[in-house]
């Protein structure tokens, strides 16, 4: 009998070329879909929650496959943990509807954006945190994150290549903390647009440095002038943190 | 002028062979030893504050060296930097007394070890923590962690090898907590022996599973029987944290 699968990930997103499968490249998809293959010894498709890109991490990452194989639904995680590499492992595996959809389904996607601003870059977990140099100024980056709340038109904050129908998204959460040497930027919305968490990382970072103000930012959700946005901050600060979906 | 330099460094140890100079690895002695010459246009030595081990990670590790360079003395950072590989950075450098000496001045370190227990290991951070598997009873650790209090003879808590004079250390903190999945095992110590904070840990881990008793382990504080502590734990979840010296 075919299951619909339901899986929970993490992987370190640092030597990934992102999730969707690329001929040629080491993605996530492919390499959980090979360790599948091998597993269930047929071609398995696996949907993602999102198509995080090259260098972004996952925690609780997302996605769904059908398979007829005997394997109990809550047991995928050792054998496709033996088949997987170190820098991706599935914590958990369910049973889920017939017809859920990992992507589709989503209702609420949080992530988080760390980044620090010391003269020297981390030596440690460096592979989870950018480093941005030059002085911040932090009540100005706090600030500048609560501008995000709300539901309001991003077209500023998306690039170019988005195919969405519309550019409306409801933020639920958009808060900049500081931990020691650590700043955490936590956004939470109803879904994201075409590299917009880095774009407004990317914002709040320009305010911090005094080459964006916050009447600019106020001005580029209002009239969707991308240039009044920041730049596309790294990578290498982004994790998905949690999806959640309908009950 | 001959100056006496004091750095503090952070490393990830993963891809290093241990702090001491060895030929034909790469160390992390080696790598700094390396860069101040590429620097400075002389051999300069390096001495550390400790021999940690291939796989064991630096956090505010301290070392000093001598040079006549023009560098100003709390300037070291930015062109040694340059110079090395991004798991090794330098985070501060000052004028110390003529006689100061990064391990002999020594006269408090503390270790962290981390650890986890849950069926699927870490994606992201796995560089730093162990995955300890099976069950592990959490109170007997956190009772056995607080069995090395104090002054005591650590002779059984050491691997062969070691040529310190004497094996009596004195334990001012040791600690196991938990936060969410991840224990965190911290030592402070006037000075540690051969292995020891490992064996000190593979202890806690042993009567974690139920393989030593707390009696096995005070046993073993009693007589020196290395047969009666635990294995040497894994090198990676070990992190030297803090360094304190003489004011």
């Amino acid at each position: 009998m075919m299951k619909n699968i339901c899986l929970t990930l993490d992987f370190d997103g640092t030597a990934f070329a992102g999730w969707q499968r690329q001929p040629g490249e080491r993605t996530v998809q492919g390499t959980i879909e090979a360790a599948l293959a091998d597993l269930c010894r047929e071609p398995v498709g696996i949907t993602g929650c999102s198509r995080t890109d090259a260098g972004v991490h996952g925690k609780n990452y997302v996605a769904n496959f059908y398979s007829e194989a005997t394997v109990p639904e809550d047991r995928w995680l050792f054998p496709l943990n033996d088949r997987l590499p170190e820098d991706v492992r599935v914590t958990a595996s369910r049973l889920v509807a017939d017809d859920f959809h990992a992507q589709r389904d989503a209702i609420k996607k949080t992530y988080l954006y760390r980044f620090h601003n010391r003269s020297a870059d981390l030596a440690l977990g460096r592979q989870y945190v950018h480093q941005e140099k030059g002085r911040l100024d932090e009540a100005a980056m706090v600030a500048c994150a609560r501008l995000f709340l709300g539901h309001q038109d991003f077209a500023a904050f998306r690039s170019t290549g988005s195919s969405a129908k519309t550019t409306d998204r409801h933020v639920y959460e958009s808060e900049l903390t500081k931990d020691g040497d650590i700043y955490t930027y936590r956004v939470t919305g109803n879904g994201f647009l075409y590299n917009m968490v880095r774009i407004l990382v990317g914002s709040i970072l320009y305010v911090g440095h005094g080459t964006r103000s916050l009447d600019d930012i106020r001005k580029a959700l209002d009239t969707g002038d991308r240039l009044l946005a920041g730049k596309v901050a790294p990578a290498r600060g982004l994790m998905l943190d949690q999806v959640v979906y309908r009950d």
